[in-house]
């Protein structure tokens, strides 16, 4: 058994890259969305033309990196939904909403500070963790039956 | 033709009756999640046994809260979501990729300056709208063909 | 048993009110998308805000009209889609592929010259008819089991 | 990642060797529907027996094609549909209903003069593209999170 | 708890009469095919037009008489589907081949006879007798809980 | 908003009675299996013919109960399951396997003896009670907002 | 691309041969029931143990059966229905309505004898073949685009 | 063809390994759930935080364990559920609910002292073993067609 896990939301601190260094040996497939902040934000009017309304600008990036993020969420097995501790982040709970709905397994992953704000986040969840390691945790028990330790 | 509308998100304003008082003479059956906020947060032990943990107690309410939410978006035609001016509102977000998900026509009503922030939010939806009355014109439109004024 | 008849494609004849007329006195509900012109042109920016660029005033009404199509199409037994002589009319076209993928029966209606430019979406009909009255006989003998004369 | 990507519409012009040129390199598997048109006007009464009548020698002919256009389809993650300048072009139209209603990501091409007259499809799309290269663009951006220049 | 039966297979006899008037007083919804063999034969070319080719004679006949199957079988929670004494009834099994892939509950009716050839449509069913009265009787304990006797 | 409410599992106390009575008042609908144990046992062969096999004797029963019991979990918003103390009720554990499969609401509903052995079934819930009357509360809680006392 | 293709239908004719040999060189994968007519029959009493009546015999062997063509069918892109000059062959149309209710592609490989009996089958079907040499050049032209000669 | 094959169920006895071990040859992949017990009930805190309420406990394990177990029998063309002699085992007829209402081709492996107890689960299986060399021989003969003898 190998699994796709697809780790959404923060893209401010290196929690993707923890997750992955720590799967090392696990049979596990990677997919996240771009999380080059300056591209991401531009990508539609760097390729499918300027916009000088900021509105649309927004919008034109948003919907092609929508092609990215439904075939990870659509391909995955299990989602990772990353809430730091800046900023609305409604991208990581409205991908949270379309994982759950879609049946994926879902893992939040938050400090103790939001627990209330995420209830219904959490709710939907088969695992909340509060560090990366833990997901690392979950996944080689899920694929391995091991238990840290 | 009639439509099922779910009214997700904030729950401090009056956005609400805004629109349901505005669509009067519609053939619209409007549901919303328990806007009590106390009773909201409290059902869960009120009902299934007090929690000492702060965790499970929030965890028992949004179960709790999820089975009307689950009705409601799943048999709505619209969902619309209201961010507003405050808090995190993750369940908001959270309910809008829930729809999406499920191939719900989505309107979105926030401010303008929220437009950066939930830019994904705004791409999966059909209409994206600054105040309750616009929401109400839009479903006066899609059900009867006439436009304001 | 009872029929919900989605009505989509050309506006600029009478052939809905044909149909209609015509299926009087059967057990069908109707369903329409707007068919005043301008309506449907400028509903977007007429509720939701001006638009200067021509793409995207039609592209906010098309959104609009989106919400009426699909649950139009959605609650349909049968979608009959009518080519007229005249305009592209990729909108029917698109709704004829739409109700195809949901696996509503289709009925197709247009005169012998589109026979070949059509072949595909005829391909996926149960029913093609030049006359609306065959429509309606074919909705009758569905309904009742009646042929006509 | 990698990526499944059909290329529905005209048949006329080279933008498939295009977009397959220009996507060079990255990990994508192209597929297109029989684009001989005399092949695909033909192969219902090639290998199915004559039919004298015109209407069933199409009829034949598009049903053996869907075989190919659904496959293609039912695999793609993406769905690019290019309308070219000439003809009515409505099966293309009717691929990008049906790729829309399966929930795949749609990437419209088409030049500035049919804007309005797409408005239903292009509403429908995650990109909207005028030129081939913007199409690989697209793509190279959705697998790889690299813009041009 | 109410019903809706859809009653598939053999027009010869007057089996369905024998279960509709049984089950009179039950909160069922009957539905049947058109059981008039005639205008079941002809019904595509007396409303869209004669082919003088017998096959596509029967095949547009075929295609009007989908819609009504179609709809019947996806609004029932019952399909019962009869095998006469004579014919090859392959309509029939198509149609209890279908209800079954959409997961309806399937009861089969037909003598003792056909059980071999049958086997694999018996295999699919949820009850299989031999005589319109136990068909009858399933739907009211079904709705009741009542036995006969 | 009203609710379709299956009551799966024991049948040898009047949970079902209690939970009816109490919600008196709400707009619920409440479908149950066959409560009566012999009638139960007995159905597939007091209609469909004698079997000597015990097991071919359960065999038909179990078939002809499936009929009631997918379609109230079917139509089902929320579905409710008993375990009482006897007995091994596996059947009760296949509904609830069943449901959760259909995204079906579940509410479990057992003794605190029972958690450590359904840990997985409560695990797929949104509520746990021990009490008819705390199920009744939820019901409640979800149609009207209202908590108890 | 490559192809699943499903041989269901007629045992007694070497028609599977013939269309595998003729595909020999073509990206295609055939599946095939069981078609030992002696083990296909046994197969239940043989592995689970001897039943006295006939007919739980043949539900037995018809049962396990099914794990295979249920899986054949789930798996397949298109399925080729046969239907010979002899038997009833209910299993055959029952394969094509189960398919059919799937939207797999369909084609039926029948003799010109059959066409009245069989266009309820015929009508769901995109290729209707009167020889497996037929059936070897659509799926040809379906992967190659070739036709013959 | 290759088979899927997820076996759930009782996990005191080395069922599992006769039946890996039988199949040694054929094409299948097993999957199985975490069978050390004690791993599998303490994975929740051990990974996730320890919780003082034996509840939670067993609650944050069976949600983790859940992760393994929906991936298992989603990918699953065959799902084997075995009830043992002992314990309530109501995860197992969990499981074989969740298998059949996905549409999982289910075998249940259980001694004839539970016949009575399971034939509702037995009414959803397509074979019903009594002796792990039972199983194997069905899968080799659904894979291969080859009988026992």
């Amino acid at each position: 058994m190998g699994l796709n896990v697809y780790l959404s939301g923060e893209i401010h601190t290196d929690w993707r890259e923890q997750i992955i260094d720590g799967a090392q040996g696990l049979d596990i497939t990677f997919i996240s969305p771009v999380t080059d902040h300056d591209a991401s934000d531009d990508c539609g009017v760097a390729i499918l033309g300027e916009e000088p309304n900021k509105y649309w600008h927004d919008h034109k990036g948003a919907m092609v990196n929508a092609i990215r993020t439904r075939k990870g969420i659509a391909d995955a097995d299990v989602v990772v939904v990353r809430f730091g501790e800046k900023y609305k982040q409604w991208n990581a709970a409205f991908d949270a909403g379309y994982a759950a709905a879609l049946g994926k397994s879902l893992i939040v992953l938050h400090g103790p500070d939001h627990q209330h704000a995420l209830k219904e986040v959490d709710a939907a969840a088969l695992a909340v963790a509060e560090q990366p390691s833990q997901v690392v945790e979950v996944l080689r028990y899920v694929l391995t039956g091991t238990l840290p330790g």
